[in-house]
């Protein structure tokens, strides 16, 4: 991509109404543009992003057997009425039509993929069953301020599991946790996410949360140092002990944390009302358990620029970044464009995504946005470059840069750290 | 993918609930499921139709130089109070949050894009620029009645561009009229898809439609045999004749067909209110003339089905297919089962999609599902077929069966018909 044609130029400063340094960052280096508290638009290159984000969720669901699908935003009254949650959930969207009909927008989607699961489940050979979605999520925040931390509008993967029996759900709840950590590895959050114990409500003892550390986080954790894993604020009362070894609370650390995903048994606080039920082997008609687990797409990617960022910018993780090289040509001399060009060119038949500053602006406004936009490498053509027949290398992640002769020795070798196995434990 | 884990059964019967053959085709083969009249879940059949046909638009967009990006669907009134939209458009959703605060669901992203584009238009340099996002849409349709071709929250993808004058409007629309061509090509209804004169409103003499020729159409057009080009039954009355020839309205003949895109010259409609202006190369402040083009997911996929069937089911073109090979089983011996697995391995191997009946059911329902799910290409392994050595091939339009011996050499050759080329007129 050639960077005098990117929509979403970066800004001299960052925006006035932001106090999230993710929202700051992101709209200064032209990631996003808010609309209003909780609702941004994505530009081209934030929207790289999540897609990106996107992708490494999709595959890491699929192995665990998840089938795509996509319900809609739209959701009549009654379906939310069904389960008692019309009145009871707070942060629900309402409208009604001109001829009087009520709608919710989908905060969830357990109303919709429940009844919509009968069409398929009757016997026990239909299950188990895990379908997901990425798709838009409205919730009625009021105090949206976190950037993209906490939205009124965001893109979510949603999945929900269907299982005959507790044995079989616990198995896939455990897959799910681990098909989770893979994501949160390869998105580069994994280092800082911890598995966390939080309220199942009702109908379970426990849901849990991946808490990503992070002073930004609007959640407070117990972390147990001891067995890396953490206990939510909010039940840290009742819990009082660490759930795996049993250290008290006082011996457990006091951290901020952002909720990246969270699992949750819901048992049949969903097919009850819905009346979703399987014959069993022996013919008698028996409640089906479910789970949801969700991850937040916007969340994932303000949480990703919370924790890899320093005073010059962002410093995405590879496999996240909306281009993995940014190529900055710093002369406008024929000679150098012409080489700058075919290194372009060069590159992106490697098979990476290459941003290209071919714009006509200063050499420090452009090493300055560099920094500010956040890829992985940054590879600067110069008069001095070419005259010496090297090219500078710099990883945004190091202090310094390189001068490498073979440049496109060194680029591939960097492809194997952005083409990640799928389903591996990194 | 294994029909027997596939969620989306086929079911015995058309719902009866359904009035028209895309949505009966559809429902009863497991693409999709009504949530209400003109708000559908797209089961995993039904969103891979969808995803095919995205990618094939957004190959074409991408080729005139589209930049994808991502808007919101909750719109601030005072986006629409701007252009004075908020009272003026019949079919917008609005709703008000427990702050008393008005929303709009985004029937259509004028109100949002041009605002935005202001953040990187300044001068003429900035100019064109061509933004598109594929994105839900809601409109309040109190008659949804149709199936997939009208609905009340569908996928769009929509496209704004912006330039300094006339001149170069013009020539990047007849790029997006030559796209779209690509587009209805791809998908398998070029050939009944005809370029349309239609409404330019206030601001323009005509907007332009691509027509699909169907019964099920809810458009009346006027075509003119004698140039390929029709006129909208809207503006027949002052249009009076056919505006390539000038023959007279009496001898263009009146046609039933669906409105699958559309491109409309909005000059400075939106520009002005927003006061989206361009410095010229004098200095001087001008303002941006626009441009927007839009295509609707769900009711190409309905579209498509509508023109593409036969009273045994669906018959999906290569392109846009969910799978692109049924490969059918019709027995359970150990033997038939290993063939039928390792072929299902060599087709997946080749990039194919396939779709495996291995369901334990009988050959007739197998056949008949093939049938109503409508795959382009089947092919059945059965007890004959394996004593035999051959394989039994059968494509979707064609009325029978053919033996062959070298499956892979015919799976091979027929690979080349679905990697169409990207920006090709076909």
């Amino acid at each position: 991509m050639f960077q005098s044609k990117l929509f979403g130029k970066t800004l001299r400063d960052p925006p006035k109404d932001e106090q999230s340094i993710n929202a700051r960052l992101l709209v200064q280096a032209g990631y996003v543009e808010k609309l209003m508290a909780g609702v941004y638009s994505f530009l081209p290159l934030g929207l790289r992003v999540l897609n990106k984000i996107e992708n490494i969720i999709r595959e890491e669901i699929n192995v665990i057997g998840g089938q795509e699908l996509l319900l809609p935003a739209l959701h009549p009254r009654e379906a939310w009425e069904q389960t008692g949650r019309w009145e009871t959930v707070d942060d629900l969207y309402k409208l009604t039509d001109s001829s009087g009909r009520d709608f919710a927008l989908g905060a969830t989607h357990e109303e919709i993929i429940t009844p919509l699961a009968k069409r398929d489940i009757s016997s026990y050979r239909d299950l188990p069953l895990a379908l997901y979605q990425f798709q838009t999520k409205f919730r009625m925040e009021l105090r949206a301020k976190s950037g993209l931390l906490r939205g009124r509008e965001f893109m979510m993967k949603d999945l929900y599991s269907f299982h005959v029996n507790e044995e079989d759900f616990n198995a896939y709840y455990k897959k799910v946790a681990d098909a989770y950590k893979k994501i949160f590895n390869r998105t580069g959050i994994g280092e800082r996410t911890v598995f966390t114990f939080a309220s199942g409500g009702t109908f379970s003892k426990y849901s849990h949360e991946f808490q990503t550390l992070t002073s930004a986080g609007e959640d407070t954790i117990y972390l147990c140092e001891h067995c890396g894993v953490a206990v939510n604020g909010e039940i840290i009362d009742e819990q009082k002990v660490c759930p795996e070894c049993g250290r008290p609370k006082d011996d457990l650390k006091i951290e901020k944390a952002i909720e990246v995903g969270n699992i949750f048994p819901l048992k049949t606080k969903f097919s009850e009302p819905f009346k979703l039920t399987y014959k069993d082997e022996k013919g008698e008609d028996r409640p089906v358990l479910m789970g949801c687990y969700g991850i937040g797409l916007g969340r994932v990617t303000g949480t990703i620029v919370e924790v890899h960022h320093d005073k010059e910018g962002i410093c995405w993780p590879s496999a996240v970044a909306p281009y993995q090289v940014h190529l900055v040509r710093l002369s406008d001399e024929p000679e150098i464009v012409k080489q700058a060009n075919a290194l372009y060119e060069k590159i992106n038949k490697l098979g990476l995504d290459v941003l290209y500053d071919d714009r006509d602006a200063s050499a420090g406004v452009k090493l300055k946005d560099a920094d500010l936009i956040g890829l992985p490498l940054r590879l600067v053509v110069s008069d001095k470059t070419v005259k010496d027949g090297v090219y500078e290398l710099k990883e945004r992640m190091s202090s310094r840069a390189r001068v490498v002769k073979d440049i496109i020795g060194e680029i591939d070798k960097y492809k194997t750290f952005i083409n990640q196995p799928i389903g591996k434990t990194l």
